[in-house]
């Protein structure tokens, strides 16, 4: 069993920064917790093993590790088998299992890569529940960050989400302690650890908009500036900080009725209009219908704002704000 | 001389919205005012005086363009020619003037790009003092806005300067009616009114950043998501209303002193972290010094916020940040 002390120095400093990430900067207390972590067999899963294996031992982790088979590749039976030398050679309690992602796919409407994410969180939380684990560990690094904040610009996400993924997702139990972690960095660390891993050859296919990010948009952005991935980080940070002070300023501030989600005029009035902006926003979300248009929603403050409070405004998947002096009430 | 109602419909349009953003979006009351249009000769400028110019029958506008001709290419003769004809055909007072470009670049060390800006930018000023015109009007368009967009995101600007260039920006006098305009709409207009332009052809030249953003990353953005305009005004709404409200919430925080800005303990103390740290970045600011690094600010805040309150900062520039429990003092 490795021990953090008998560790390149380099390696113990890369494990160190990824413990300081999860107990300073998400403030998560995980030592003596029961972690299941999500192995692909790919270079940032195994590294992510790994390293919290090591920590392990310092920090009193409990692990187990899971793998979902898509079968959408001829080889993903060998990936399989890799993750389960790797967990059997660390002594990590492993679970896998098979699905069938394209029927899933052609069943639902969806398309594979959503069908594949689905099918495979579904199973890492089951196994979550099972084990008895505190968190579910993905291997998320700051490429991935990276990644991320640019399709949540191309889609439109507004801000602080446009800053990109949590790291720490208490409501669906999720960490991710590699985020602010270079890969570069983790190949290094698995390299001088003499850990092999499997590629993924459908990370290269362009038929995926996450791919095509990946190799055609970020190499130019990283281009332009090779730090770009302190840029994401730094972004991320930002973010992070607005998020937390607008969460506790907009708690609560929803309330679930008979009717619907209602908002107090009360409380509008109180906000600025960037905030009532989120709140609108935040109560479309609790409403459960999808993404709201922008555009609606700035015309909704725009009347609120400008008093103009007996307007209806309809927003996709059936969903109608009804504006009236009192309040807006959203229903379906 | 083409007055609203004797317009294409389309065209009519396209003024009125342009006039609907500055006066309502923007709240600017422009009746009535003079306006100096920085006139390249190229698509944008050239619909953009000849709207304003259309509009300037309704709203009592008094107009004038001017235009630097910077001497880089064989050709900028004729561009100014042409905009001086354009000027002559509407009967608006045209000026115009000749500058060494590349003499300033080489004696200031700027790229072309930038020693181009500055000079440009300075000779409109002076015109617009020597005019008596309220504003500089320039002819920035929904395509400048996402391309400014990802320019901050590449060198890292933070929320809500990350939201793009001001459409009013007081301080300077400077106006930008067609922010929310598509390009594609204004050459359509300019083709409608039989009016021709100037193609510059150094925008064509991967020499530039700006131009690698417009003609190679900008159309992959826009293959993923082809409203990916709408994606950057809906950013850019959002920035604008969190900025005048941080604007206000922060107005007049950080103070100057014989030692430098000076931000007291008693108001940062009521800061949420993220207010916190743009207190810190607008009194950077104020110093005069560059770009703050963001890595910089976040330990500062965490000092700050962490009861830390004996420690120096320092920054680019020679610029230092002294924490005392008193409060945070910058100093070059």
């Amino acid at each position: 069993m490795t021990r953090l002390q008998d560790l390149d120095r380099r390696d113990a400093l890369l494990a160190l920064a990824v413990h300081r990430f999860v107990s300073q900067d998400l403030g998560l207390d995980w030592q003596n917790s029961s972690l299941l972590i999500a192995l692909s067999g790919g270079l940032d899963s195994t590294a992510l093993l790994s390293l919290i294996h090591i920590l392990g031992t310092r920090f009193g982790f409990r692990l187990c590790a899971a793998h979902l088979d898509h079968g959408l590749r001829s080889e993903s039976g060998q990936d399989a088998a890799a993750c389960a030398d790797l967990c059997a050679g660390l002594g990590v309690p492993f679970f896998c299992e098979k699905a069938d992602v394209a029927t899933e796919a052609k069943n639902s409407g969806q398309g594979l890569e959503e069908a594949g994410r689905r099918l495979r969180y579904a199973f890492l939380e089951r196994i979550r529940r099972q084990t008895g684990s505190d968190w579910l560990l993905t291997a998320h690094q700051a490429d991935d960050l990276a990644e991320d904040i640019l399709l949540r610009l191309i889609r439109g996400t507004s801000w602080p989400a446009l800053g990109g993924m949590k790291a720490l997702d208490i409501a669906r139990r999720l960490l991710r302690p590699l985020l602010m972690t270079d890969r570069t960095d983790l190949e290094a660390f698995l390299r001088r650890q003499g850990l092999g891993w499997r590629e993924d050859k459908s990370n290269q296919s362009r038929d995926f908009r996450r791919n095509r990010i990946r190799l055609d948009i970020l190499p130019l952005l990283k281009k332009e500036n090779p730090a770009f991935a302190d840029v994401a980080r730094n972004l991320w940070h930002t973010a992070r900080l607005d998020e937390s002070d607008w969460e506790r300023r907009l708690a609560s501030l929803a309330v679930r009725t008979e009717d619907g989600i209602w908002l107090s005029a009360a409380h509008l009035d109180t906000l600025c209009p960037a905030d009532r902006l989120r709140a609108f926003a935040q109560a479309i979300k609790m409403t459960g219908a999808g993404q709201a248009r922008a555009r609606t929603l700035f015309q909704m403050e725009n009347a609120w704002s400008g008093g103009r409070r007996h307007r209806q405004f309809l927003f996709p998947g059936g969903l109608r704000a009804r504006l009236s002096p009192q309040g807006v009430i959203f229903e379906k």
